[in-house]
């Protein structure tokens, strides 16, 4: 190993990953997702209605989307509000489509029956890696909504046919690196984003070399990663969904305790 | 005492506070506040800079302002975000300009410097209060903040001149009380907000009658309410801060792993 | 007393106020309001049909909301319409719905039918007050217009319970007064406004130091000067819902030849 | 004479016209300008700076510019303002360009030195021909604010070279007929609006066939009938430039008590 | 002829006009009109559906309408998107509804049925009269989607009464003059457009002196300019029409390889 | 081979690719790229500045920046253009950050000196493969406009330091296939763009299953057929920038009579 990372990490290790549920009571199934210092909290509401286009078209079956927001202080320096700039920027609204169609990529819509699943993902804290932490955060978020909706009789099967995660990795100073953190992020040639499935096939893959370039060998070995990152996430996910779950359910009760210790 | 309040409080009983400080590690000051299960994000940031009015009719010193949002998660049934409707609403508008005037009566803005507070209050759970919890945890986040610049040498002069706290008072089933929660918001014929400060004057007062009205009399009882409430707030507002400015630090460090739990 | 006013006025002395009715002949109901050099057009149209929300949750009965726009000459420094800035401004969306909640208060909505009543209030000249006049305003013209309502045998009962109207009073030069100029609302370091009902209750008080504060005995003084003003100003509405209903109508008539004169 | 008009005029006579100046106190120039039903405030405000495109383009000299818009209770059916729309419709925007470039035509922009005359016309009562009474009244407003300005000795020319005035003219019934009222203009099959100079010249002609068209003759007859309308109205125009400039200026003075009646 | 025109053209000599059908094969029917270098794309489209409005009003028939943009590299300096500055601009406006209305004045909308044609005009190369070119250009395409219809048995009845065609006129270094390009309209006193039919009718006239004013016979001259002008347009439009009409069609099929040669 | 493409194609053949320079005589560098039935009006054009946070965070040197749109009649069904929307969709918005970001991979931006390159594509005809199209013929349009920049003298060093050229893969009928069309697209379970280099380098990758997912070996096999695909492509845009850049240009004066046939 030529190089060293900020924080000491090796090429292949994941930041400390950590999903605390429960922080948004309101939504059906909510999570604090941590990679690092990347805070976001992913909240899943289920609507009993479809999108417009969809009952036009006659579309079967249900929907899942997603919207993102990086909260002002979740940066250095402060940054304004979509509604203060009266637009979505360009760089939230590609992140949020692509939360999307990461999440449909494992949802059985037509089980899912005429519902749409909101997955609202807030950037609490950003350093780096904020899409990725949110499709995986994302999707623990939906799957306990799904598991309440199930547990209330309310579907016959369950829609969610596997888990997906993502992961960043790039090239940083030469070298193909995972889960990269703000300042890794910043100086990387290459930015390389990668959703998998438990099964370990792509959902997507987004690769970008801005003003840079990279070669198929660079390729390869972030692909790599990727998948080494993404199957330890599979693990961490399922243990929040499965403490989400336990009837006991003291998660809530401390939740205006605690919050910030 | 004629009438029983939902969660069994008395009548001139404020909900549970508390105040989780550093919530938003990259805000200058911050705090998740909850009054019972209103939950609202609290966050100041200082800017170097004044708005383009100020250097535009050269008025010296700094400003305060304040942003206020509902997270779309924070109430039952979803709420859109502010940006897919393509404006603020309404009600939102008002309140963060409620925010601001308040915040601004307890700050000598000269002494602020040629700095701008920007206080962000983004509510994650709504359960009636929102807008007092608000400026209530935006007085506690915006005097963390302002420690910090003094403690980093940067302020001659402490700008906060004393603590502002806000709460609800309205008439439910016939009576004032203290601190109303959504269920009795939602059927008080009443609803009157104060805004006051440590040596118990006012702000502000809002008192609104939707569709009623309210006497002389009730008034009366809903401002010694508001006195009582606040004078119990200050008390926490002062732990809050300075459990913050302990230089350990502790609360930080253990952000990631307890959120939720 | 301590303080000389700008315009010699007592402290407890409104300016003149009068009620030109039929200002805006295709309205239902049509006022220009004056405060001293406050004047405000005031137009009450009635509308076949209830707002999207209250056939969706299928509410009885009709709606009474408002408008309120400052046209471009009416300040000294010309002011840009709000469609040239691309958004309705936070303070006068917040007047709005003031003035809208106030007329609400005072009309029965289930024998107003499924109507809505539109109270239109746009600032000739800007004085000091304009909120105030709205209101009173607007009750005048929605009385006029639900008396042509009733006249045309439309309405079983009259929807109208009694009249609202609102004065402004403050802390100017460290005495409270009633109905501020421009110039004493400049230097005011109190504003209140209060909306109060023929039988003297209150359907609205807001009271505001901006970078100022108010003790309860202030609060007391200027009560007392609402009760006053609004009791004067019902006398002048009566007379002048009055004086629109009388069959000859000559108003209408002289309108063309005499204004401006 | 084969048609009656349906208030009995003649083909080539005009409403009853009359200008009402001082009806916006604040502006440096108003009137209130009536051709029979139709009646439109025209307020002239001079601002001390000119278009950002001036500067950038470093053209010397000032700039004339106008705003229109229909107040919503101008109508019969109430007409949603612009802001909540959120857009200026297309026909606005077309006429405010009309009587920018109309005003324009009369005024020597060199001589008005670095300053801007903002020329507002917002429709009290719309009842046919609200741009050619705005483009009439606009001009008063602007004189009588030109007047001011000279008269302060802050000019050292007359920029104001000579009036314009301007009349609508249609087919109605197979005839030319000048100046026509709403139900004239909602039948004519022709429109055809001319804008002309004390001398006789042509500023605009703009003439259109919806769903019809019209012949050389046809216009020929339009613009016959719309130099004698104009002709009449500079009589008009000039007569309330004197009177606005008297020096005793009673019209102020009495404006609050008679509006209306 | 006392001057001489910037590209050495008669007074009422029209630049070389093509018109090139098929440039935009999803169209119903589309060309590439070209006025000197002034050169536009215009497609009709046919919906099954008519506006709103005219469901609500019962009004029987189909619509016409037109949108009209400059592409941003059609002008020497790049032309910012209607979208980037977030409002269509007042021209663009303007023109589109001068398109529209110029086009429904020779259509039957009866005999439209239930339909909207709707015709896009982009300005690919701007030089001067790009509305005239819109209009003339935009029958062009209207007629061979209306063809289209036609030949596909869906219309009992051709709605297209008769060509539209319009010219722009102007007086040029004191001159009458036909069809200006840039610099010549840049440079001209007065601006004439002219919309007329193939029966010498008008449909519409626009004429404006920005900073300059016309006589009745410089009016006289540019009218016989335009009727001259458009004379010769009609007998272009029909060769167009006629060959985009033609079986065998293979101006489709060469357009690839083509295009820019 | 197990499958058969919609038109005969070979799995991994393109459609017919062709340049047409010139077609925007406004713009620095033009060309209509089409692949098959799909074709994109690319114009480049130089403006002597750079964005606003260039010059606030002193950056030297250029920038090259993307705009992407759809014409209304691109598509079978008419699109609605994004200012009759309100705002840009979250597809284009996407589109033209992926453009803008392949172009400047191959810009030395210092070289090109305080400059904005602004590529314009707008698509005139969509058949599947818009945004590899608008990069590969963006590309063409740049480099025309840069040799024109050398050509003029204003460079020193030629800023282009080699051709970037995209292409779509997919895996159709369980087969990876090149460059899909409309019906191919339609049908696709991957969509997978790439966009290289000359010299084989990667400078984006973007694979996605919508509502489906691919494995390692599907994505070694798109991977392939991209390099494929844009070797083809470097040798056509290189041809087509060599036929820009003769002097004499015929390619221009024979546009407006030939465009379409």
């Amino acid at each position: 190993m030529s190089i060293t990372r900020p924080d000491g990490r090796q090429l292949d290790q994941l930041r400390t990953v950590s999903f605390a549920p429960g922080v948004a009571p309101h939504a059906d199934g909510s999570v604090l997702v941590s990679f690092g210092n990347t805070r976001v909290i992913c909240a899943a509401t289920i609507e009993n209605d479809v999108p417009r286009w969809m009952k036009y078209q006659k579309v079967a079956g249900g929907w899942v989307t997603a919207e993102y927001s990086m909260l002002p202080y979740s940066t250095h320096d402060r940054k304004a509000r979509d509604i203060s700039r009266g637009k979505l920027d360009g760089r939230s609204s590609e992140i949020q489509r692509l939360i999307g169609r990461s999440l449909r990529a494992v949802v059985d819509l037509k089980k899912l029956g005429q519902r749409t699943v909101w997955v609202d993902c807030d950037v609490l804290q950003a350093d780096g890696g904020t899409r990725t932490a949110s499709i995986t955060g994302g999707c623990v978020a939906m799957a306990i909504a799904l598991n309440r909706l199930m547990g209330e009789g309310k579907l016959n099967d369950f829609p969610l046919k596997q888990l997906v995660a993502a992961i960043s990795t790039g090239v940083y100073q030469g070298e193909p690196v995972l889960d990269l953190n703000y300042p890794e992020d910043r100086d990387a040639t290459v930015d390389f984003n990668a959703v998998m499935t438990e099964r370990g096939e792509f959902v997507e893959v987004q690769g970008s070399g801005e003003e840079a370039v990279f070669t198929s060998e660079e390729m390869t070995s972030m692909l790599d990663l990727a998948k080494k990152g993404t199957s330890e996430l599979f693990t961490l996910q399922k243990a929040a969904i499965l403490e989400a779950d336990r009837p006991d359910g003291d998660a809530l009760a401390s939740l205006a305790g605690s919050f910030g210790k």
